[in-house]
């Protein structure tokens, strides 16, 4: 199976040097936004940002916390890195052009590692138009710390902040949720199983969309498009990377508002259904309390309605309301449940 | 003795969580430049550079691999955190506006710990007119890292590439050199010994300057503001971080020239001198080779001359050639010596 990884070690990252792995890994990036006036080779990057809002945001990726390398590969890895960075300036409903990667890379890991690393790295700057512009590559004594980030552009006056909604938006949520807790709890399962038998063949078949939405979660940028293809300013943006509880709780908090949503209209995938019987687990908590699904969370006006009401993508899952800070599940026997932030912190495993 | 840092654990970063350890760190922060239209609290920080051109850069510190908790206090390392990336925009002939901090903790720092490393931070964000506008904070299994990218602005036709360097040019250098390496040779023989007998007393008495250096570096505004008030652009600029013989090779190479130092006009603090004569190290060693001096190493046009030569804050070393890539040392008794780039590789230890 390809998915428990075989660091095979051939180049040692000692035998290069950092100039050297830099220069390797640098080779196949080139800049080409026009805002990127100078990339990698001189003490900072410089860029132009004339008529725009320049958008910064900066994410950090800790092996043992954040990944665990027997069951993460590494171009999947790289990939992430860098979306999970595109989809906060997306959060914005701006658009990313620039990414920093720093690694703190130890010794067991080869030359040949990292390359796979970059070549996810790439892979995302290409699909998402970005320029990889700096960073910085050091030793580490024990895990791979990979810190990304990314610059971005926004146009005055259409950027969705946390603080925007209004009463009665509508709250609107891309794809769906809950699939990559669900191929984390996968991942987790066939990794306790393999650790008591190493001769085991860990079985993953059927759960590819759910496990893909874990390894390798792609940020919205569709949607970004849609809206502004449509002429939809969100009133306010977030990216679910902990949970709808939590995301939906961010906006209410900053917006001075509460929320309502509706136990059947929130967007879960069949394939994340079956996982859940599986693992007997709720659908719904794993959407509301699964963490990582890079889905954009956002509202609306109402009369925005009928340019999004038929977007296949996106999902209309309920409203915004008056009471400051209440979020609100309606479910689907019409009782109403509080919804607690509950995502995950990295300080509470 | 101070130095030897007691990290009393107070409160448990995991009592907190990460949003409120985030509140009490950040309380402090004010955003106070008119660049900074949105700090912390979204997915992204809002910035405008309508008249400038935006430099960024990044660095790494980690644990056991840049700095060491036995002689580290947090307070500096919070400083020299921020400082040494404020350098990498002054050595563009920048002003740093913008910095974010990425921390992943381990469980044995205190919240009281991290606020003092903070405290650091904010006391160099100050010292520098800069805002704290973003960041990541998450566990670690073993080492402290902090991982800081730095935004700031430079003048159109005034930013300082290591790529113009013109024959003929001087060479100059802000401060002196070999004083953080010999820092950091007393406080590594001090830890040697106190590991061999933890009831000895350290000891630095006579050292304060060289450990000053070490443990927390001051980035060179002032030579930014003075090369202002004086009308020079220099041609080609970078910080001094891995040693001279390093970055006058970066120089070279970027801008395809030679160049010629004169040892007799490198400047070595008197206290250097004296700690290299008790480890029975050539000063010359500790400033081509000894790294982190964070002065700022640039050349400026022969019709600068007048302008330059009497800022005491400034020495002309040597001057650019013809002769691509080769750096020349013209020693005391007048001897031409070859310099070789021996800069710290943190794979290489």
């Amino acid at each position: 199976m390809d998915i428990f990884e075989d660091n095979t070690k051939v180049t040692d990252l000692n035998s290069l040097g950092e100039f050297k792995l830099i220069d390797e890994i640098t080779r196949d990036f080139q800049c080409r936004d026009k805002s990127t006036y100078k990339g990698i080779g001189d003490d900072c990057a410089v860029l132009e940002y004339p008529d725009k809002e320049v958008l910064i945001s900066t994410d950090l990726l800790v092996e043992g916390v954040h990944f665990d390398m027997v069951y993460t590969p590494l171009k999947h890895l790289g990939y992430k890195s860098a979306a999970v960075n595109f989809s906060d300036i997306y959060a914005m409903n701006g658009t990313p052009k620039q990414i920093t990667v720093s690694l703190a890379i130890p010794s067991r890991f080869s030359v040949e590692a990292i390359k796979e690393l970059y070549a996810g790295i790439l892979q995302a700057c290409k699909n998402h138009h970005v320029d990889l512009v700096g960073g910085d590559t050091t030793s580490s004594l024990s895990s791979l710390f990979i810190s990304v980030t990314v610059i971005g552009e926004g146009e005055k006056g259409k950027i969705a902040y946390r603080s925007g909604a209004q009463v009665n938006d509508l709250i609107c949520v891309s794809g769906n949720l809950g699939a990559s807790y669900m191929g984390l709890l996968i991942l987790e399962r066939e990794k306790a199983a393999w650790k008591a038998n190493p001769n085991m063949q860990p079985d993953l078949s059927g759960n590819e969309y759910v496990l893909g939405r874990c390894l390798r979660p792609e940020a919205r940028f569709d949607i970004i498009e849609i809206l502004k293809a449509k002429n939809v300013v969100p009133t306010a943006m977030i990216d679910v990377s902990d949970g709808l509880a939590s995301e939906l709780h961010h906006i209410c908090k900053n917006s001075g508002v509460g929320c309502a949503i509706y136990e059947d209209k929130v967007p879960i995938d069949p394939a994340t259904i079956i996982a859940c019987n599986d693992f007997n687990i709720s659908p719904m908590t794993a959407a509301m309390n699964g963490g990582e699904d890079y889905e954009l969370l956002f509202t609306v006006s109402q009369k925005d309605y009928e340019a999004i009401k038929d977007i296949p993508q996106i999902s209309i899952i309920g409203h915004i309301t008056e009471s400051k800070d209440v979020a609100l599940l309606i479910t689907k026997d019409n009782k109403e449940v509080e919804i607690k932030a509950q995502g995950w912190d990295s300080f509470r495993q």
